[in-house]
């Protein structure tokens, strides 16, 4: 196809089309002539990958690339590809954290969430962003106690469980991208879903 | 305190407490002489309530201003009220999905979701948040059928509801805090977990 169905298609600008091929995140097309190129499914699927990343999963461009890039090339063990991958989702760097202060909150969080949550460690961001949004919810005087962790960890447990249940272990580069993408995209559905049963729950309280 | 103390307790540098008063999401001090000004515990905890809604929930400037005026001035129904401190959350408008198009994936999502999220409508702009994150999911082949989102739908609306049973009902203006910050800032310690969930679990595909 040529770039003007490809943008149509993906609902994707031009000038942004040309800037992701200028960035190296999406592969120029095959040249028929001089001004040119041909498109494929592989462009139209990368292109709505990368929409999807930046406009609803609202990660900066920086990050984007980085998870196409763990994408297309997979480390040897899922568990540090798939680590490498959801790092690159936080606004956090693993190691981020003032060593002086460590990470007392989520380390206190993760040890009464019980022996599910015990693999996690200090070097994976998403500890760090714990640590951060346990800190938040203390500062403004909200409650964070044992029961609280306990039923967000119980109920997120049994999600994850049946999310990664769902993931193939035969290819390795679909199964990171099920992975990466299911981290990513089914968060804005979890949240909205979340933020409606508020909306619904509190007209019970009015 | 003096400004200097209020800037080191809240840990937010001088020039952006300055640019808070200016902007007036930070009530000035009161003045004590021609260049000092005397701040008390109450600045602090509004301080530390927005950076939370900024650093923490990731929040931009306009819909800070925009929660923290529901805070001030609720309206005269909690759910009125916590319906456009929700709406401030998200990067929708309710309105802004193209009408012709409408939300299908949204209502077809809470039609199978059941009677808890009967309530939920397209005035909402989380409902807008559900239909394009749904969107994006179906654009990159990723599963969002009855069963998923049932699975999802159960344990949300679980936690939605021991969240809503923490809620004060006879403070208003503290209830209304109450619903907007926990909508907003247990959402990173949820995103959090699952991250490290999904982590954790990946351990045992290896």
């Amino acid at each position: 196809m040529q770039i003007s169905e490809l943008v149509q298609r993906a609902d994707v600008p031009l000038a942004t089309v040309k800037f992701y091929i200028r960035e190296g995140l999406l592969p120029a097309g095959r040249a028929t002539s001089a001004t040119r190129a041909d498109y494929d499914e592989n462009h139209l699927a990368r292109l709505r990958l990368i929409r999807s990343l930046t406009v609803v999963a609202g990660l900066p461009l920086n990050r984007v690339k980085k998870i196409l890039d763990v994408i297309d090339h997979p480390k040897d063990s899922i568990y540090e590809t798939l680590g490498t991958a959801i790092d690159a989702l936080t606004g956090f760097l693993p190691g981020d954290q003032d060593p002086d202060r460590g990470c007392p909150r989520a380390e206190a969080a993760l040890a009464s969430l019980g022996s599910a949550y015990n693999a996690s460690d200090d070097r994976m961001a998403a500890f760090v962003q714990l640590e951060s949004a346990l800190r938040a919810v203390e500062e403004v005087g909200m409650p964070a106690d044992a029961a609280r962790l306990r039923l967000y960890g119980d109920h997120v447990m049994a999600i994850a469980r049946a999310e990664i249940d769902g993931m193939s272990t035969e290819d390795p580069q679909a199964a990171v991208q099920y992975a990466v993408l299911g981290t990513a995209l089914y968060e804005p559905v979890l949240t909205a879903i979340r933020r409606l049963a508020h909306q619904n729950l509190a007209i019970g309280v009015q």
